[in-house]
């Protein structure tokens, strides 16, 4: 499914990814939807399949080709986030959302609708309130969609957010830890990690004496050992845990080091291809379509496709003039040495 | 510590990687010494610290700068492989390999000779019983190492071989299985992963009813639970059990694919810095330095090192007239999307 | 901690039994309280330290000697059920409870209040909003403890209930899955075990070729491979999906047998003495102080204590005239065989 | 399959048991072979389907009924010991071994010949080079059988030995670690138990911070969590390590808790019934069909049955006059309490 890690240099920077984890194309790879980086100057109007409105900000983001609809963003105030799977997402009537007196808003829309209005987690908190989730399917390409989702975002000043419309169309709201997934809700999440609590970063190098009989030496010097219990699969908790662990575990590091630091506390979430088929005649599975990186400070994305090992990047341009699409580098992109 | 993969495309194309984890610096990360790309033209002395030869076959590989010691590489015969620590190592004196009719060999050069010698798998099982490790340290900038080694190659057929300095110096030699981690020796591992019989890449989405009182729900539709028990954490018997089983699971996948299948069965092990420390305060720790892929088809390698997201590439000269040594780009090289 | 587990024969007889697991002695093992089996006729009165009531039935349990706090118990409509640590437990004060217009009962005396008050699970699930538990603590030999927990009931029907006192001293209540275990709350374990999906009692008979350089044979013809992946410590929500996942794949069994099933059940989750230390130094540990099983249909409880292997047992006498503390044996109490 | 385990009270007596896990009946539970414990006189004549001998020693064990193949026994030398499935065994022709100078001895006659002869480990030590195992199956009832095993024994002064063989017939010898479980060999195992080098018997009790935004706070008061990744399955490689944490972890005890504790570091490796079927629809599954715990000391046994929860006992007669078989109780065998 997918997968959201935010870690943070000494001097403070925030750097923030997800990974998207579907089990349609996005890059040509599979029966699917094409997938670019989208970027909304501010004003630009957002048309919307329910009420459209002009975003206050400029955006740039990860979007179906052609749809206003960002899986994750940024805006030039700062503010960065994602869209992911949440099977326990609810919805409401417009008619009831009208009496319990909450503006509705599509799934898909979402995150679009508050990187374009909002300018930091404090903000979106202060208004989520307001807002629910209507129960109406988006239109793409001629069908209908209506996937359930949850959503983070971080901003500059290290604050995230959780929100998951879990409450028959409105909002939870968690203070993140760091990190998202998917089911259950972020609660159990929580409470889940706790139990990982003797996990730790130090090796095993000393001989341990069980018994007379019976003295433990070290394999290979006992490097690696801290991490015993740790799961290793994919599944969303098992997820969070490793985002949570490695994240928490690793050296402090500067700013230089952002992105490149980020992407380490990722690689092991990132799917490969097959692991996860519904059955062992399905062609398709769920896996890493994309990884997306922000350099929050910076307000710029990088970006590595399931196509190949290149990444691509661009910085939040905030004098554009109109929404664009610009497609991403599918190749192995890599240094020629001579 | 280190894990080498090898995958192969459904044209029969074979790509090997290995990780290079290590706890002093290779790139001014760390103190320790400047590690770059070797280049290696055929007909070359190779002056050994033991006894000096000239190499039948153009290498390239990644190496200490300014040595000839590979700490993996390829050949122009399209033979490749890399030197892991292994505990168990053993050596024997001079003296010793003399009764034994055994020719000595450093552990240190051993990958360097083996490359610039044979040509491929099935040459380097004939010749290997006539060799052996000798117990002399490596002089590197005017220090003494002894680093126990054991040491993996494949070639373009496909054939893979594990030789393990366990006899007294003399070699056990194994049939690859297409992966290597560390310790224990290699017999141990291929023992251990038939202790993970009962993973799979299927998930489980139907609701299984364990009692009248209890149904189990597929959590997030059951994706990724055929993994369930798999370990999570980067010692070595773990390091082998996932890498077996990611590059086993994955998809079928054609040539074009390869370099970037092979990079998605590694980045689970990976290994961020800072995860494998001696002591809370130490302030070094074992990770992963650089990855390197090698095309063997095509001669080509492409690294990553632990300083950078960029990937840095160079393919085998033939042609190239002395031995000659290549940075590797550091930096997060990426292709800037306009 | 404790464990409480259910069974039913095919012909549809219940066996509950419970661990009581807990850091002091019970049996003369460690500093303590004496503990033994309580017999309270029909009738009786009961002391409570809050408000005194009459037993509608006669009652069997196990109890501190010379109180009538019951740790788990029968009645004769047979009604069975324990009392178990929960952190999240909640308590109000008796002003509060008035306003909310609730009854207070004390924790300690809440297994009493129900075995002597009600018949079945669905009287207690009728009844239960009536009731929270009061902030009061209860004396016990010149001190005051005041023991955070929750509670589990089960009728001769099959019917079990989970009842938790986590609403400002109110409770939640769910339907038993047959198995309760301590902290995190109850709805956290039932969303837990669906991790364990996977999970089977089937062997890994056969070999699986993973690749052309990898079959996996089966390790001791594949035996036990179905349950890879179960937790084996004893933490809460380990012993809670050992118990579920061993309950429920057991054979079926006829009523003869009941017992010693439900024993089969119990034997993973009953920790050993010192397995539980809060330091190396304490000599104090967390760990199973008495196992009780109770033959539902035959009214009648079988004891093992952690001073001797033997099992004591008694049949509740619903003709008795007084209540009477019965010690437990505490020898390895076996049949001479000649 | 089955599990030996030795654990020493604190005044060096020494308390030995093994559980019988098995796919046959024993106890007509299951078509199969009854079973009952057999005691042998010094002097009596063993008639072997090989070569018969006379007993040094008198015996007490568990066989089955009308042979003299014991699975477990102890002699009044103080000598005990066991056979246990392996899948590794060897054979060889009587022609082989009579090149090769050794004697040849049935497998299923094996622990038989070893109480009947020899007083302790050490002299076993001495003497099992003179011996292989013979490629002869053994007749039962009209059928030949002919199972894998390896053998473990124990004396009175605490010594113990693993006798595998593997070498042709001839026997592998190892220094017991106080368990012994079924495949892979004795060696792998010496190995694997070493990866759980991080496990303690320490509980997590204080909160632990891992970043800014998140401090684990122990559950349930941090209980039991130094068992994180202790394996719960029943395969033989989760059994020995099962037993070896559990039986190292326990507290130490007096001689008169030694049964007790022997019996409390088993619970986690006596497998209930249906846990390990060959396929869903497979009536028989391997499970334990007794567990025999010997107090050296003493020279008694104590058996409890797959059939019931009760434990029969006898103590070794040295002066009893000829072989012998006794029924072991069957049934839930408790002490009524009045």
């Amino acid at each position: 499914m997918c997968t959201s890690i935010t870690v943070r240099s000494v001097e403070g920077q925030v750097y923030y990814g997800r990974t998207m984890d579907y089990s349609a194309g996005m890059f040509g790879e599979d029966p699917g939807t094409p997938t670019s980086v989208i970027t909304i100057p501010k004003g630009s109007q957002i048309k919307s399949q329910l009420n459209s409105w002009d975003s206050k900000y400029a955006v740039m983001g990860v979007a179906t080709t052609g749809t206003v609809c960002l899986f994750d963003g940024i805006n030039e105030a700062g503010l960065a986030g994602d869209m992911q799977v949440l099977m326990e997402c609810s919805y409401a009537s417009k008619d009831e959302l009208a009496k319990r007196n909450l503006t509705g808003l599509l799934c898909e829309e979402f995150v679009t609708f508050v990187l374009t209005n909002f300018k930091s987690v404090a903000e979106i908190k202060e208004q989520i309130h307001n807002y629910a989730l209507v129960d109406q399917a988006y239109e793409l390409g001629g069908q209908k969609v209506h996937v359930p989702l949850h959503f983070t975002f971080f901003d500059e000043s290290g604050a995230g957010v959780v929100l998951e419309p879990t409450d028959h169309g409105a909002f939870k709201v968690y203070d993140s830890t760091g990190v998202m997934t998917n089911s259950p809700e972020y609660s159990w999440h929580l409470i889940n990690v706790r139990n990982y609590i003797s996990l730790d970063n130090i090796n095993r190098g000393k001989p341990k004496k069980l018994s007379d009989k019976l003295t433990l030496e070290p394999v290979e010097m006992g490097t690696g050992y801290g991490l015993t219990g740790i799961p290793g699969d994919y599944t969303s908790p098992s997820r969070y845990v490793k985002s949570t662990m490695v994240s928490s575990f690793m050296d402090p590091f500067k700013k230089e080091d952002g992105i490149n630091q980020l992407y380490s506390a990722f690689r092991t979430v990132i799917i490969p291809r097959g692991l996860e088929r519904n059955s062992a005649e399905d062609p398709l599975s769920d896996f890493t379509r994309y990884w997306a990186g922000y350099d929050i400070s910076e307000r710029r994305v990088y970006i590595q496709t399931c196509r190949g090992i290149g990444f691509s990047t661009m910085k939040l341009d905030p004098n554009q003039k109109e929404i664009k699409y610009t497609e991403i580098d599918l190749s192995n992109y890599s240094k020629e040495l001579v």
